[in-house]
């Protein structure tokens, strides 16, 4: 159903999931639509929007970027001053239209959409129970199975029903549930996902991340905390706490790649967070060398401070075409490595007999790397270290990420020294765990670090 | 999401749905969208296609006409060698993808795609109960709360199951079910809908009307009877009848109207049966007049035997645009009445001087047919003497036929005098109650008659 | 550029081309639209239309039917009181969007559209010559030629230009010229094609078929003559008739195939020709049978003709598929011949065992009709004893028809017995020259029969 | 025709056109879809490939990106081993498919395509005088004129109409020619636009840009020179000097704005000299600031050689959207200024309480700058000092530069301190002309002036 005529190129760690909601506004879904292209970054599969005009909750959703998905048409008949939207990249759940979010069905006390960003743990025990029970499923995602358990519970009160419903599930859920009159967020025990509070005039806002509330020119007002139930309706915003304490696990791979630099996330910027993990880099691996390049767009910030950190000359020595992601590629027999090369070009008068230090977030796969330093090479680089602004990744992530498998990371099966010679550099350095939790704004017991530890928290 | 780019002309009486199953064929979705495709008349809204491989079942389904819904790429995704297929003008639900069938889902014993032909009479209070019970409901068809019911049973056995979901509806219901490794065929106990059963070489085949046997070259075996469960597996073929006898009630719109007349349905040939409806027309109500003129195409067969019975000559004075259907309509402000004009245009030198008998089949709110009789007086027709091949209508169905609301049925609040003015007529007859059974080849007491005598059989 | 989503089921006979003109409307655009609406069984290949506001021409043309080709927006911006449409199936030049008419072009006086119904038989030297003077072409139709012509007389006013070019060229050539301020049609001195004047309040019509009249509610005013050049103009209707006067021909093929059978054509309705030739077949070539059937719909009139002068039942004993042309054909490899099923069913209760007079208009390649018979067969038929309302044909066209090849045509290189085994007939019998110019309205002598007889008039 | 749903964002000084040819290269047409992808930055409005594959030219082209004219399947259609595609934003003829190129046309010596950058300024008195010997046209092109020039050249080898042609036109041209065996590259003898030649294993390449050398992994060879005609073709490459010397005049702008960063340009690196504006600008006018912020992408170069040269630490404070242009904009009543910030936003962190330097590449009509400058400011900017690397635009280009009118350029009648006011700037400085020379990797009597000083080279 998606007309999409190009093969996207993807990014090696692939993101995950992008939720918007607005409470009280006359262009619900219009703003929400903005809020999904803002966040879009986080998820380019499939789009949805679902609106409430107090009395009826419809919705649209479809496969594809938000703007392939929606037009003015759609968002117009999308009328309604509440609304939810959801942008994903399917970690659980197979690639298919009827995974898209958010998902709306009707239940015995009404019509209820849900949008979910993160990843259950214990979903097959709770699906086989209800299916048991006389529960049928449409999708395969796990966020299905929140709402049946809503639908099941005997209490009235929507809190209290969603109290027992999600007092059942374990994992990472940042949720934004619309209901005919009420937009509920909720952000898990430990927190796993970020979730942010903003206000536009009267209107309240809940998003992802804090990028999605400038488009709309909405201030920031806080984050939703780790547990809360948040409840925006007639009369105002309740705060509920009703699940144990847990011990917090922000995801640090927010802060390292997957949020927007011009974003706060767990209350705190991004930007600086990333050059900070440069500096460390810097501190911590220096190298001889004549200027830092970093990899556009990902390595920005890192590359500008490891620069600042080593006083060697920062240089944007790696060009991006604009138009890559609205291309397809011809395969041309004679090209090997297109898909690269159409991408990103480097800038032969910058490179040329020089000592490059190229600065790199993440190294996932390794295949897509290679082929670059190749190309630096080609393109007449003398040397080039490579620094990767993390520890080296060796484990999945279980709570919404979709890592490749443990047999694909790169960092999981080889030493430094076998992924410097795979992708054939002069030297190659990953930040330490203990200088990128230095580099983070906040201390490091809040975060997750299972993809580089194997430590789950749940 | 549907694309069509054109304003259908929909006729007055807007059909229903048409269902297809096959079961083992190495193609089976490509026959399953030729079933379709032969049945398209039945419904022009959706089109959707289920299939299993024995293991896993997957599904399409999309607004618009089947070859607008489906291309070879997406019929060669849905490999498999059972498969089921659904046509559908809305009936109830309204317009929405999601109300598109097949349905599928999973249940405790695994996945089951349903098509539905028909409408029940009792799902509110089956849908709120089972919303009690914790169901929740995506869609707004009345068709899915028979999965509801068939995933709530305790029983085992699948046709245990089934014979007590299906024991708590009423109304009408001609299904086909498709699991993993079986296809199951129902029919409701008074058999409002038809649904007949083939064989093409070691493959079975249930279809809503014999043409669609005929597309695939498949040969006709026999009707499923009122209240009759077809099994088809492995196993080969079971027939339960677990329900009480009921005083069928077939639907004899399907023989005046619905059905295509190279077809066969309730075991009999439709061309014949409008053939005689047209003859007792003549028998019932002579004209003095020149020629006979069908109204293309749904009154050709009554035409050629009102020209039979009566001796007078048949012509073709109304030419049918092959391409209608295919355009859209450019509102022209100097032009009133463009629609009827594009579709169907008279031919001059036929209708000229001429007192002419026009045989229609049905008058439901009677504006599109005035129009055509004022553009048969200006092409220069003397007389024009409507002869309709049926008893006006004046209730609505409730059993799966989309009429007009008895407001917009002319014959509900008009007397034939009134009609025959309002239409521009020389005279204006109807065919009688009893010249309909008359003409019909089943003994009167098999039918449904409600919308003519407003005695509905539920 | 042509997103035409199926695969046409051409009819044997390609058809050509249809033309349409108006002066002094408001909606110049949209009435063109629904004139190419009406002619669109004249040629599916390609559609456009120019327009001028009396400043300005501009055009828009494309691939396709007119209603794919156009949309409401479109047909918006043509803004103009005078246009000129085409529709085409390629006979001279490759089926791409630049061979599409109009044909809009700049010369010393201004711009010039072309619409061209016909073929010319001596462009390929005018063509050389005047790539020797330095003109250069965009196409390769032969209309093209005409309007370089134009371009480069010498003379001032606009019929001096077009009697001088015209008089260069030789061959079938209706035609209408849009320029800024005036409409000119021009039928060449044979007449080969049709062309008609019509009026609609106060503007001038001129179009192939009078069913384009039709459409539109203008009345028909007469033909243009052969060799006729009509100019109108805010200065009214000028009629020149510059040529030597010449034998005229007719295409009679527009009588027996091409041509609407609710228009006229050459001042005669299509018809009661059509009739004639069935009666005229009836009395060369009675059959021992039950019951005449016609091929839907070309064989119609001329099934109705046998039928009254053979009194024999008429029965419509094969059923079209109102929705073929909007599919594709799945390849089921299991099926032979499914493009044929698709599209015509016969009506079993019908042909059992019944001696069937199958009427046709005419066999070209004959592959088709042989596996029609078989269905019919298949389906019951006792005896087919098949009457084709014209001659066999054996010669190619050149003037505009898009005949087979003469190794194609079944009918160059077969006898009619060899014919008759080969489609697996009882009895066939084509239809005498004499016949047919006996069934005509008009008199023989007016008439090309080159495809019949090889004796080209030019 | 263009089905692309967004409203694109069009820069301010809209570009002009790509031109991009092959020789001997098995997949021609797809080499040079790739060429075109990189070259896309150069014209956004359609996109035209034509091949030749020794015997027949055919083309293809349509309004839109290269990847939403183009796909596989065209691709493959258009075989050959010859190949010119072109890119192309209007600058004269309107904005319509007949006016896109490859124009591809036939004339005496068969057929020929041709590619355009550039702008004659004597076309209206030649195509007057071509029509006034019949010539007729098809487009609004001025490049239009250069083929009926060859066509009605007299001459017979293809070089001596060549120069017969291109001795008649003034102005600025750099073209490619595809005959069916031969490819010619053409550049005027001011040498307004670049035109480079290239290296493939066997195959010649002609390209606009050498980032179009790059994608395709061909190496560069030289630039064609002012002045030079190359035919490339079975005799290898031969290159004729018919002309006259003229004064060079290259577009300054092509280093300053247009061409990609990654490109060389009249062969000197464009990298290089936009990192020399900026320190020129640095040099020339310092600020009393905290940082460098660049306006991305287009001020990243400057950006750099300003924080170089001046010591001021350089951030990345504005975030560039990676999705704009693939979006549509829902006008939301509430939101002014919408799309600007859509594809720009500011980091707050970065901003807030900062004296800024932002550094641009030029200001147009100065209203979009105004926008981001007051966003900046409501980020928390303290002082905002806006240097911009070029000197004001004060005339218009006639030579293929798609600059607004005098009346929009913001410069042509206001004074820099009535900008800064206009923009809402602490200090505005444009880099003054000398400055500019001065930073340019060639001669300042080597380029055109004329969009900044009124002294047209023609």
């Amino acid at each position: 159903m998606n007309q999409n005529p190009y093969t996207p190129f993807s990014r090696s760690l692939r993101e995950e999931c992008g939720i918007f909601g607005i409470y009280n506004h006359p262009d619900a879904a219009s703003i929400t639509y903005l809020g999904l292209y803002a966040l879009q970054h986080r998820g380019e599969e499939s789009a949805g929007i679902a609106v409430s005009d107090g009395k009826r909750v419809i919705g649209h959703k479809g496969m594809g970027l938000a703007p392939e998905v929606f037009d003015p048409d759609i968002l117009q008949k999308l009328s309604g001053h509440l609304a939810v939207g959801h942008i994903r990249y399917s970690t659980t759940g197979s690639s298919e239209l009827k995974n898209a979010q958010p998902f709306l069905v009707e239940y015995s006390q009404g019509p209820v959409a849900i949008a979910h960003n993160g990843n259950l743990v214990n979903t097959r025990e709770l699906r086989s129970s209800l299916e048991q029970r006389g529960s049928i499923f449409q999708s395969t995602m796990d966020s299905e199975v929140i709402v049946h358990l809503l639908a099941c519970s005997q209490k009235q009160a929507i809190e209290d029903r969603l109290i027992e419903a999600l007092g059942q599930v374990t994992g990472a859920y940042s949720l934004i549930f619309l209901l005919k009159d009420k937009l509920i967020g909720v952000r898990d025990p430990r927190g796993f996902r970020p979730l942010c509070l903003g206000a536009l005039n009267g209107s309240y806002v809940l998003a992802s991340e804090t990028c999605a509330l400038d488009i709309i020119q909405a201030h920031y007002i806080r984050d939703i905390e780790p547990g809360e139930i948040i409840i925006i309706d007639e009369a105002g915003i309740r705060s509920l706490h009703p699940f144990p304490k847990q011990k917090h696990a922000f995801c640090i791979f927010e802060f390292i790649y997957f949020s927007r630099p011009d974003s706060m996330i767990f209350s705190k910027g991004v930007y600086a967070a990333r050059k900070e993990l440069g500096r460390q880099l810097a501190y911590e691996s220096p190298a001889d060398a004549d200027i830092v390049i970093p990899m556009p767009d990902s390595g920005n910030c890192a590359g500008l401070g490891f620069s600042e950190a080593s006083g060697m000359p920062f240089e944007m020595g790696i060009i991006r075409n604009h138009y890559v992601g609205r291309t397809f590629i011809q395969p041309v027999q004679s090209f090997r490595d297109l898909r690269v090369k159409i991408k990103l070009n480097p800038v032969r008068e910058v490179i040329e007999g020089k000592r490059i230090v190229l600065v790199e977030d993440s190294i996932v796969r390794g295949t897509t790397s290679r082929i670059r330093i190749k190309n630096f090479k080609e393109a007449g680089a003398r040397e080039i270290h490579m620094r990767v602004s993390c520890p080296p990744h060796r484990y999945p992530c279980l709570y919404g990420i979709d890592f490749p498998t443990r047999e694909e990371l790169v960092a999981s099966s080889h030493t430094e020294e076998e992924i410097r010679q795979f992708l054939g550099l002069e030297t190659l350095r990953y930040l330490s765990i203990e200088g990128m939790l230095k580099a983070m704004p906040l201390p490091g017991e809040e975060f997750c670090l299972a993809c580089f530890t194997g430590n789950y928290p749940t």
